[in-house]
């Protein structure tokens, strides 16, 4: 029976799970903490959080699940504080883009007998600002949320208990539950969500310096150009943090997508080029 | 006073004019020809046009208004065909995206004081997959849509006449006209629409051979993956001439865009990679 969450971090994604919860019928209580007062205060005010925490440690020792909604750098500072302050009836979980570092620690730091449970968790779902102010309760409906446990860790039975509650919790917020290894799940990731990410933010910055100063231009690429950019207004501070913590499969996927546009760039006007659409219009198929 | 629209070529873009004409209060005579024959019965049976013809000559003949609604080769072939057959009392526009060789040809073939009259169009509107199944009244509204006539050119004044009723439709229907110079058309096109669409097919085709094998993990990447593919459904029969007809431009925004992304992969851990968040979040603001 979960009663208490703590949510330390009420951005876009912390906010979002208070409202989730809520409209999926949570009742227990929902405590907040944030870095910015103003952060906090929304949430406090879109009913995602019932009450703000002036200390996030008090507020994580008072509860069941602690969800960690902070970059990931953050993430693992929040991890070292609260490993030895909370007890095995505690379950901490996070929201983090990447997950082998974060697994790694949790392996140290947590799911002993003794110690809190950690559930490594990443929803697939975000916008391209950020800010409690564009919390939604629907974000994570029609959504994957990816868990990457180990199964060999040692729980205690009531951690156990935590960790199927959540994950009842998270498919009541109307996400589907996928379980992967970490390093298959960073692998994976690089290329269905960093890449598209890197790929939106220099065409962007290109495109800045190419038509950035005639904005009225903008306009003419239409719908398609919009689609296309809209990661671009994605912002440095949660980016840097996955940059650093999956870098060699960005880089991978990046040098791959880099050969595949000198390839097409070679072949603008030979039948190669129909062999990249058709093998772009299988991955669309219905 | 524009009574009589030919529209040759009933695909998505064609059967959209006819469906945008109609909402727009146009109640003249709208005749369509279609290389194949299901695509004229479904724009005939959706109401973009009121009678299919058996020969596109014979319609463009019985017109004011000509549309040219086919790729930029048989558009290229269409105005051969119908610059000795139609008279100064007539005016035949286009909707290619690319705009320098078919302005160039319409200067050698049309626009003379005894010929008919040859204004290059291109809207900026489309869908992924096309067919006049697809077509939609509302395609061309808030959109920008292109012109580059020539202003030297020597026009009759029935022509003229025609040009300006034309581009009182194209307002009608929602659109937003820009005059531009030809050239200057396909290198910012190159830009802001070909670049994008590469650059999908390009993702693609990358992410088919990757992850193709197990479609269940397209849907962890949500949102964002959906966003940056779907134009990987668009068809090469469409491409294949925009990419033979604007070349050089589209070569020049591909080898910058790869530089760019090398530039990013070399970065990940440093500073610089803050500076191209920060660009391509110029790009995006609001």
């Amino acid at each position: 029976m979960i009663e208490r969450i703590a949510i330390l971090g009420t951005g876009l994604l912390g906010t979002s799970v208070g409202l989730a919860l809520r409209a999926a019928g949570f009742t227990g209580q929902i405590t907040g903490w944030n870095r910015g007062a103003e952060g906090a205060q929304t949430a406090l005010v879109a009913g995602a959080i019932d009450a703000i925490a002036a200390d996030g440690l008090e507020a994580a020792r008072a509860s069941q699940i602690i969800v960690l909604a902070v970059p990931i750098y953050a993430t693992l500072d929040w991890m070292e504080r609260l490993s030895g302050v909370l007890g095995s009836d505690q379950l901490v979980t996070d929201l983090g883009s990447t997950k082998a570092r974060i697994t790694a620690d949790a392996g140290c730091l947590f799911n002993t007998p003794e110690r809190a449970g950690f559930l490594p968790g990443h929803p697939m779902a975000g916008k391209e600002r950020g800010g409690a102010a564009l919390a939604d309760a629907n974000l994570f409906r029609g959504a994957v949320w990816l868990f990457t446990d180990a199964p060999a860790w040692e729980r205690s039975s009531a951690s156990l208990e935590l960790v199927n509650g959540w994950r009842e919790w998270v498919a009541a917020m109307g996400s589907k539950c996928i379980d992967l290894d970490p390093a298959r799940h960073d692998e994976l990731v690089a290329w269905v969500s960093h890449l598209p990410q890197f790929v939106a933010t220099a065409l962007s910055a290109l495109l800045e310096e190419e038509v950035g100063a005639a904005p009225e231009l903008k306009d003419v690429g239409g719908r398609a150009l919009r689609e296309m950019t809209r990661l671009g207004a994605s912002p440095y501070s949660m980016w840097r943090d996955i940059a650093a913590t999956n870098t060699e499969a960005v880089q991978a996927a990046l040098l791959a997508l880099e050969q595949r546009l000198a390839h097409l760039r070679e072949n603008l006007r030979t039948p190669a080029l129909r062999d990249e659409f058709e093998q772009a219009n299988r991955f669309r198929r219905e």
